[in-house]
């Protein structure tokens, strides 16, 4: 029976945030002391100004620390997080920002627009990224990592871009899914951004969790957790309509945690609107139809599929499919992985599982299979 | 053959907007002149803020001007009104604002938060339902009128729900899809609103249509119409987690012209969050489950459905679809009713066209079906 390779297309990482002060610019250390002095409180007036309470049950979240507590420190440790996504099945990660709550890049650097300075979040997101690269450079062959690039000074961004190409952050780039102030996606102004990225290779990436801020009123976790994806998937049909994709054919765009089930729909209204006698202009400067670009280079990162979703694959595309066991955060399926890969992928032919926990990404990432494979035999499934 | 009721569970009406003049108390007709005469230019230069171009191709618009232009007087005039709507099968209606471009009620009152001063837009609001309740008048056994209500000022909201009770407006009301500065829909200032429209059995709606300005960028038209209709989905789960459907069991909740694909996917994780460990708290004020809410109280004005979304019915629930043709929009179904409806509800058993295409609407708008009868037997289809 041949090991199943599983690539976790969605993982988190980072380290206590204090922690990265050694890898910002020295100009920035300063005002990051007082950043780390205040971050208890920014946390609290942001969770009262937005969620208004904790995001997970209390209970849930007691149970997975009671678990798992003296495992997170793979969020930083490198041999940590080796044996505890081995202990996963998983022999290949593509890493986001945000390891937990209490690791999260200097100065919110991962996507809240307008919370803190934007040449501030460009420091801490430099930092972050510069640690992230020696993350990487421990076990190169398991490890993709995603640059976090802040979008308020292009020009900045694209040497960002450089700097972890150079760097061997070959996951690509996490751009933020909501612009605040910024223009839109479909402004020319990212146009730097997306060339960069399709010439170098570097994949587009949004990422599940941001959101408008709903002012601590009631219901506001529920309306979060109801919505909060549909944030994540907006950059897609900005960059699709204003041509993004037809300039650059060679970029890549994925969308990680923010699920698959909105794809095969949301495709067939946008190829709906392509084909349709209402809005002709659409179709004057985009040569294929939505679908057609998105079957050319966009994927979904999707993550801990249910099987509602997986039910969906024909439609969705099994060879657009990346699962992820989005490690270590207590909503994914770590450390609990074959229990809950079994509900979702179960009685699916492996020849169709076997693209979606791994193949495809190796081949989006690059990752090298042969590299894998011995670790394949040691740790990969046998069966789903 | 028993000859099928239709029902548009959306249609439009308004005059030309300078004809709603003698509707405005007296105090507002001079701002309202100079809105008139300052509305051409406000619509040029909302166009060019927003989506850049016009919505529609040019081609497609002239075809459509060509066929129908003369017959948009139906707009605001009865006579002519009943004779279009009979000539599309159709013997009753949910009637909202926006006749056409030319007729939106005085000040942008439909719902354009933050575009004018919100004392003006109530008054508009005021001067389009007095005109809306005469035109009701007329016909009323195939008229539901529904109320602009602005959400600004909450007792003058209150007054004009039961101004529109009163007076024969027994659609209900239209509440802004987006809320702009405002507090969200999950806030309990909006409590009178709820409890004054359960305790009178006037159905609350949204309407698709609004949607954040696109700053005229490349591909505006194109992103607004993919994600237009979200926009009015939101206030559904502000006000379902906010426990509005809880705390009003009575109340009817009408998401109109916004699609019907999105209902069994957002019913289905919203069950799932209510349902799992994660977010326990969700269930502390909620007895019931999202879907089962739905069930109770919500429909969709489904409009120009298409095959692929009666090919959904089961799972969106045949008792909670309600077909509408649009009417005078050229977006709609009208003047093509009957070949349109074919394309979408061809080859469904009658038994479950029928609710879909009227007898729903019937039941939740309280139209008697007797005195509709007549012009059944005489304009209805007898064949779908």
């Amino acid at each position: 029976m041949r090991r199943y390779m599983l690539i976790s297309a969605d993982t988190h990482a980072g380290v206590p945030t204090e922690r990265f002060r050694p890898y910002l610019d020295p100009e920035y250390r300063e005002p990051f002391d007082e950043y780390v002095d205040q971050l208890d409180e920014i946390r609290k007036r942001t969770l009262k100004e937005s969620l208004g309470e904790q995001l997970f049950d209390d209970k849930f979240s007691h149970e997975f620390r009671d678990e798992a507590a003296d495992r997170v420190a793979g969020a930083w440790d490198p041999e940590r997080r080796n044996r505890e996504l081995e202990g996963d099945g998983v022999v290949g990660e593509i890493i986001f920002p945000d390891g937990q709550n209490e690791n999260g890049p200097p100065f919110g650097a991962t996507g809240r627009l307008g919370d803190s300075d934007p040449r501030l979040r460009l420091a801490g997101a430099r930092a972050y990224n510069r640690w992230l690269a020696e993350l990487c450079a421990h076990s190169p062959e398991r490890r993709a990592g995603v640059a976090i690039t802040p979008i308020d000074d292009i020009e900045a961004a694209v040497s960002e871009i450089q700097w972890a190409k150079s760097n061997g952050l070959r996951g690509g780039i996490l751009i933020p899914s909501m612009w605040g102030d910024l223009p839109a996606y479909n402004d020319p102004r990212y146009e730097p951004i997306w060339a960069t990225c399709e010439e170098l290779g570097m994949t587009v990436h949004t990422h599940g969790g941001a959101s408008p801020s709903y002012g601590g009123l009631p219901g506001s976790v529920a309306i979060y957790t109801t919505e909060v994806t549909w944030w994540s998937h907006r950059p897609f049909w900005f960059a699709l309509w204003s041509g993004v994709f037809e300039r650059h054919p060679e970029l890549k765009f994925v969308l990680t945690e923010q699920s698959a089930c909105w794809v095969p729909d949301t495709l067939y209204h946008m190829d709906v609107l392509y084909d349709g006698p209402m809005f002709a202009q659409i179709r004057k400067d985009l040569s294929l139809k939505p679908s057609e670009y998105w079957a050319r280079q966009c994927w979904v990162g999707a993550s801990f599929m249910r099987a509602h979703e997986t039910a969906m694959r024909h439609q969705i595309g099994i060879d657009k499919i990346m699962w992820g066991n989005d490690y270590p955060h207590m909503e994914g399926t770590w450390p609990h992985t074959a229990e809950k890969m079994r509900a979702a992928f179960g009685g699916i032919p492996a020849d169709e599982v076997r693209p979606m926990v791994g193949e495809n990404a190796a081949r989006v990432y690059g990752f090298e299979e042969a590299r894998l494979a011995p670790i394949v035999e040691r740790v990969g499934p046998e069966k789903i």
